[in-house]
């Protein structure tokens, strides 16, 4: 469990996906942003946008780093959990780079859940272009008239009637629905408001052009829209979608719900962790480069106590989103949920306090567009809220705690309980 | 300077206000920022908006409320500090308030300076169509390129040729210069950078279409540029303007400084409150009307505390403003400087701590355009680096506490020392 | 309400209580302490020590300042809490002050109570010797097997049994008990378990030396005891007194501690930003005297920053208290009690982290007997379970701030609220 | 470097070290702490009290586990440090476990500098009787009138007279020199003040018993004294020993000290997380076994997430000294060393934190002497003194990083930098 060794096998693709990066991602992505800079219609991409992508996706097939992320669909295996770790790491120092591999989110946890539960025919029509990156898909699950950090909130409406599902409803900030290539939504729906309270919620397949699916706009985070991925604000007003839409069964989707959380919060720890780092070298950067009374302000107050703080937070976190993966390749996602649910609340929060800090040192110009940390900064703050608030992880962790200790009633359980073996086996 | 209370002579006009902002003012808003949306054209006030407050500011020309602000020109009597740091709480609720009594910023720290310090024909010039609301105006200080929190550091030139000084460099963040109603800067220059530190820079006056001044665009703050009002990014290259534009004399910039901080200080920090206060009255609306598991978001986890030390904190801050005013009032600008620069390092970082809570409260809606909250948060995390950052004024008190004790060798200004007595004067 | 000036009745007792504490008090409180050190009897007072102390109270009878904070029996007259707050800024300062004009706790409280609703005969035999300060006396109230935290779980139970209460139960953390001289304690006990919750529990005056009452030992804090004064574990073994010794009535404890709560807290807090005061000199002075890497303490790091922060947090609890105060004096003690938990709730725990502070500044000797700083800390520490622990007063204070905007329909409520109305009543 | 597994070799130690806590040491706890209560003369050991001990250490080496913490004279190889981490995780729980197995602070950093650089002569007069047991050795460097955070200001001085070394100063802090089988100190002392800094100080043999050691008194901290153990305060008055006590050479102390600090950290750090761990275990346990307004404390406010938070700080603590340690194994002590200054500058605070809040659900009790918090408070207290306050340890893994960021001018070191590299080599 304390191994947090990437495996031997996974290095060659780790040293793939840096040597991809760095030859056919790094280089096209200032022109990329470029390209979309000052467009009136922000909800597309620009002329030549969609192109550089491509060139930079065909290589990524010819160096067989396409789709990488996904288990073998025969034997069931796949990467790890901690090599993906690993890997996520790199994804995050270059904003192209998931989707230059396909391995964008929310795509990924789509595909998998597809891939997993999905029935021929569903394969078929969505997953297979998703794998060739031909559409895009999203998630739509939060919904603004309840607090969803209670999933079983939710209360659009899924009614049967005939051969088809009947949807009523409302949601918000559905990431990346904003994308013209978006074809397809994963909602979850409430199809069995009697039944207890597990069991009333389920996945269906939307296609986003279905009637009565109306996008009401983008949702804007501090002023940020985030186009053209865009964090939607939808409307469903008598969607009608056929029965086999349904995933896996009526009643089941919070089933599915465990199958995609764990390693996309990796991935998006991971990604925290990256966005950490590089605040701190922005901050440091400035410190050294900037002079004010007669010092650099790296040598003024308490900046020098500061970097050293984020260093170490830094690497805490690291560490333990290491542990969380590993968690997850050793428990099970369920033991590791805990794990999971640590670092979700650990990583965001702290990661808003460097970058913040950052702010600091950069002076008004650290807020404004010269520099990306206010977009970094809202970033890290909506990851927060994402699959749930910090409140509700801390929750997570603080239960699992209560309950070993209650369980321990012996000896041993108690040296296991000082030992932190609930969530650590030993060395 | 502990009577913290309001003048008898005062309340008439903070009752004429809060009864102007009630009757004039709360009735157009929502209308005047309805008219403002979507538009293509950023830059300039939609149809309809400056009639709205338009008709607004003759109301409060008839009530004899129009440029309160303002001391008597002849007995050189107004409102004390402490008065207007009431009124300034009021005008902080409603975001149009302050322009409809000609009281906005920057205009009034223009309108103080060049009251005490213009020739008449400066006066004459700028300071009547000011006064008359007839035009807006900027001040020019902060530069992209040195660390502007050392004022020393100004270096955007001025140099004398025949009858006009020449003048170059570059500012940022300059409030209100995107209005096109904007037609006046005052400049911070370097003009004599030979001289002793503090007499180097001066203040000049630059009308905002010379020649050579080039508006580059707006800094946005994580993402917002608050248009029309604006907060610009300016080029000046060889701006030439008449040399009697000077205001007060050759390197006499800091001297200026000293007559505009105060005031506006006070009046931007009882501002921060009034958004805490908003910010904390939306956060328990949203806590009381949300259940999550089974429960009301008031009842779950650390929310009740967040809540009273909100309020705790909300109340300290007034206390300190509002003794920072007395101070201004009692001691002077250059004695009170020390609690100026208490309040401005202590305020908007805790109206930023409340902002960020009530946000937390409120779910991923709370970050988004369907509420104030990130706008405010955006504002008060600005206002940790205008006129200057937290650090500055952490160091200002710092100083003159270390400084304080260091002059205390005798029993007596020990006692003094332990009752606070350097900030504090007695009961 | 925001008039927080001292009455100009009330300073020539402040003056004379200053002046009393540097003739009297100051020149023998060393040789008191020097006489107390290293005895092996802890729990009495050292040859002399009482000598020092009664030619101090002499010299405050003397002066007419003995019981200064007790009201006029007749009229009712007394200090304001505005005042109090004041000199007990004053008392806070000399750790012998408040003993040598009879106001230590908690006889302060025992006597307000005693004076305001004991029977004359209680009054003759507990009254008049506390007046004289011939005895001492203590308030037995927390108990060690419950959350005396709420105080409707106090279960120390007193029967009737004939003419005489027959008690049984422990208390502890008893302050004041280990003094040889304290002879009374006003003993919280539970007399009617079946009546509804805040009439279950009464006040009882119980003599030390009653047969039954075991003083177990000293509760130690960190270490310290404070011998000879003492926070006493108590053992209540079929403890029998009189009829006439209940205080007021049966059932009516509640209604008695209202009495007390509030003036002692402001005192407590009064004191608690004394030991502020003090830490921050110390810091500063430590500061300025050592040498590290080739610089002042005080330019390393983050110490100015450190220093900064301390005195605006003094500041800013001054004036809470002070305004607390007067919420005091204006909306009597039941209104003000939000402001009282507010106090109570800010200002120990911020006196910890700034005493925290001063010692990280002195090294590792700030912690040692060589400073006074661990038994300040020690202090505050406490003091921020007296009375109820934080939690407890910060509830108090978001319970009033979330039914004041629940009752807040109309407009003017809106705007009361907006201005912090609930616990501010205007300019 | 994230292999952070125990080596399959080290279990059966760890095994072993388990077996003898729970058998041979568990049992007689309890009796020898109650055996030291309440003794006149605190600064010896109660009978009894040894000969409990020196029976468990028989046991310790009947298992072979005397002096396991020791490399081989021969082979040089023993534990490694991460190895070494696992068993300080168990010893940290039983208080006496370390002094069975002979690897008690300061006596195996003395051993493990005699048995590296001491003279055959040395090692047979002193190291000899430390590895058998039969006396105890304290390690006094530092001094009350400088700030010994910087060593260079070390200021006890050794003169050579004839073949004597004559010593004058004064140590405070030395622990353990209160045992009265105490017999050596390697004390830090200025022997060439003219030399370079890092040249100036030597460490030299002082037996306790020579003339003009005069042991002044305990240092107590918070009021505890930790008896017989102690922390003294020492003066140096004309003290001679032998020219051939010096160790390595003149003007080499800084030499020594690199070779003691790295592991000894690395075990407390590991205690530190054991108390930490203690801590939380005790304010789980109180907080669900106590009632107070209807609920269990667990169930109150915002102690939920007070325990996650602990819990995911302890957690990360702990991989951050594993990681520390393996460092140290892989890197070596120098390159290591901001790993170690990482650890220790962050896991003292956050241990007195969690112990905090552990205190504060406890109530007052928690501060008093029925539970071991404010023991443990204040053992973490001072670890945040013990070789070099926080302060410093953030300033030389600042120092890392700001370098580390100058000498990285191109791509790779780049890569690497955003990687963490620095402290992080890789997966």
């Amino acid at each position: 469990m304390n191994d947090l060794r990437m495996s031997e096998g996974a290095r060659p693709l780790l040293d793939a996906v840096i040597k991809h990066i760095a030859e056919n991602v790094d280089p096209i992505t200032e022109e990329y942003f470029r390209l979309g800079e000052g467009r009136a219609d922000r909800w597309s991409h620009a002329p030549g946008q969609l192109e550089l992508l491509a060139e930079a996706k065909q290589k990524a097939r010819d160096n067989g780093l396409w789709n990488f992320f996904l288990p073998n669909a025969e034997t069931g295996e796949g990467l790890s959990n901690l090599d993906y770790a690993y890997i996520a790491a790199e994804l995050g120092k270059n904003p192209l780079a998931s989707e230059t591999l396909n391995c964008s989110a929310p795509d990924t946890g789509n595909m998998e859940v597809l891939e997993r539960i999905g029935t021929p025919e569903q394969k078929e029509r969505w997953l297979k272009p998703l794998l060739n990156g031909e559409i895009r898909s999203a998630f739509a699950m939060t919904e603004p008239n309840v607090a969803s950090s209670d999933a079983k909130n939710i209360s659009t409406s899924a009614v049967l009637e005939g051969d088809e599902w009947v949807i009523n409803g409302e949601k918000f900030y559905i990431s990346g629905a904003g994308d013209p290539r978006c074809k397809i939504m994963i909602t979850m729906v409430k199809t069995s408001p009697e039944a207890e309270p597990f069991k009333q919620q389920s996945q269906i397949l939307v296609p986003i052009d279905t009637p009565g699916v109306e996008i009401v706009g983008p949702m804007r985070v501090f002023g940020h829209d985030d186009a053209p991925h865009g964090h939607m604000h939808i409307r469903f007003k008598d969607v009608r979608v056929p029965r086999e839409n349904m995933l896996l069964g009526e009643g089941r989707g919070f089933e599915i719900s465990q199958l995609r959380l764990g390693p996309g919060r990796i991935h998006h720890c991971m990604r925290s962790i990256g966005a950490a780092e590089k605040a701190l070298d922005m901050m440091i950067d400035r410190a050294l480069n900037r002079k004010a009374f007669g010092k650099r302000i790296v040598d003024l107050g308490k900046n020098m106590e500061t970097i050293s703080r984020a260093r170490i937070d830094i690497e805490s976190m690291r560490m333990m989103v290491l542990k969380a993966a590993k968690a997850m390749d050793v428990l099970g996602n369920k033991e590791a949920r805990i794990w999971v649910s640590a670092i979700k609340a650990l990583v965001p929060e702290k990661a808003c306090q460097i970058i913040d800090q950052a702010m600091q040192v950069h002076g008004a110009a650290g807020l404004s567009q010269w520099f990306p940390l206010s977009e970094m900064y809202v970033g890290q703050r909506t990851l927060r809220f994402a699959d749930g608030p910090d409140e509700v992880h801390h929750n997570v962790v603080a239960r699992a705690e209560v309950n070993h200790y209650q369980n321990s009633n012996d000896r041993q359980a108690a040296t296991a309980r000082a030992t932190g073996g609930r969530m650590f086996e030993g060395p």
